[in-house]
């Protein structure tokens, strides 16, 4: 192709104790579009940023001097907790989703926007053993408990860990068409779940204790 | 419980221009075991190492002052080409999976393991659209076009990218039990592949036609 490009950019929120596959299946996916999405990493501070799982990030940018972004990706996980009292967290993804496109976030990462305000009048989902998580957050969020992922104007809301993967794909065929999708998916020799509306895991609502299964105690 | 538990190392090895997902999906599911394993990112010298996808992620420690690890990950991704000619990857490979438990790649990370003469007389598996690269580091391995991952002895290698998070969880249940594995998947919504011989991408062998209609050039 000849045309000009658009070249859009995405700003990765990090904060400590982010869920690593929250972050890092979306930007698989994301990635593979090539020279047409730029990924910038962003948190309070530019640095390290542990995960909730150990491994470190490197933040490129702080929040204050952080580029314009045309698509925001908020994971989430256990350090969610801690952010729920952020109010520089709060104010950054008020004033940072205002001019995206698109404000995707991940499993807990919905209980942020949430708290923020962002969601309210509208539908959005979370992950599904912390549900209640998200749902205190806001009574005038229109909370859905079965989605894989939900869309609301701007706002995409994706339901727990591995849910992320499929909305990335979802929103590269809303904005790159659906073939580029596929193809992603093709080369990452991914299983993408089409269907925004399947959700295999909405039976475990708010079972906390599959938790004490996977960590075996 | 009250017996004492071994607490195992993992150590995830980074390399410029590795392949996000094949990292962190594997990395997802161990990190969820939560205290009895350990993850540590290695590199040939610690600090940050940037991936294919664009965002940087921290080695803590250098090949140098590396400690024991029981388990290893090695990702794939198109840094791979370059590590074929270094060969104190090789040597820190070679000398690591020697006292490892389990030996774990992603993708073309078999490539590498390959090079190193690890596979020698094993079988193996690699990323379908790029298989030849594997193939082509050694005559002696036995590679098996159409595998979700292959475990033979210590060494376990995936398909492509996505296939490395099936695998982890493969392991995870050969080392912690099945429920242990399948608790993870609940928690973070994943829907395993349990089957190891199972790969519906064996059809896109050497198709490399998939990365252009990927990246849209």
């Amino acid at each position: 192709m000849t045309s000009p490009t658009r070249v859009r950019t995405l700003g990765a929120i990090l904060y400590p104790e982010f869920e690593l596959l929250d972050l890092y299946g979306p930007l698989e996916m994301f990635g593979c579009l090539g020279p047409e999405l730029r990924i910038e990493t962003v948190a309070q501070e530019a640095g390290p940023v542990r995960s909730a799982q150990g491994p470190e990030s490197l933040a490129r940018y702080g929040f204050a001097d952080c580029p314009a972004l045309d698509l925001l990706l908020l994971p989430g996980g256990i350090g969610t907790l801690a952010q729920l009292g952020n109010d520089a967290l709060h104010e950054f993804l008020r004033t940072r989703a205002r001019s995206a496109e698109v404000a995707m976030s991940v499993c807990s990462g919905s209980a942020l926007f949430a708290r923020a305000g962002l969601l309210d009048g509208r539908r959005a989902t979370s992950n599904k053993i912390f549900f209640e998580l998200a749902r205190s957050q806001s009574e005038k969020v229109d909370w859905v408990e079965q989605a894989r992922w939900v869309e609301d104007g701007p706002f995409v809301t994706a339901s727990g860990v591995s849910a992320g993967t499929d909305m990335a794909l979802g929103v590269i065929a809303r904005l790159y068409g659906r073939s580029r999708a596929e193809a992603i998916a093709t080369v990452t020799e991914y299983q993408w779940h089409t269907d925004a509306a399947r959700d295999p895991f909405a039976a475990q609502l708010n079972q906390t204790h599959w938790l004490a299964a996977a960590t075996g105690r």
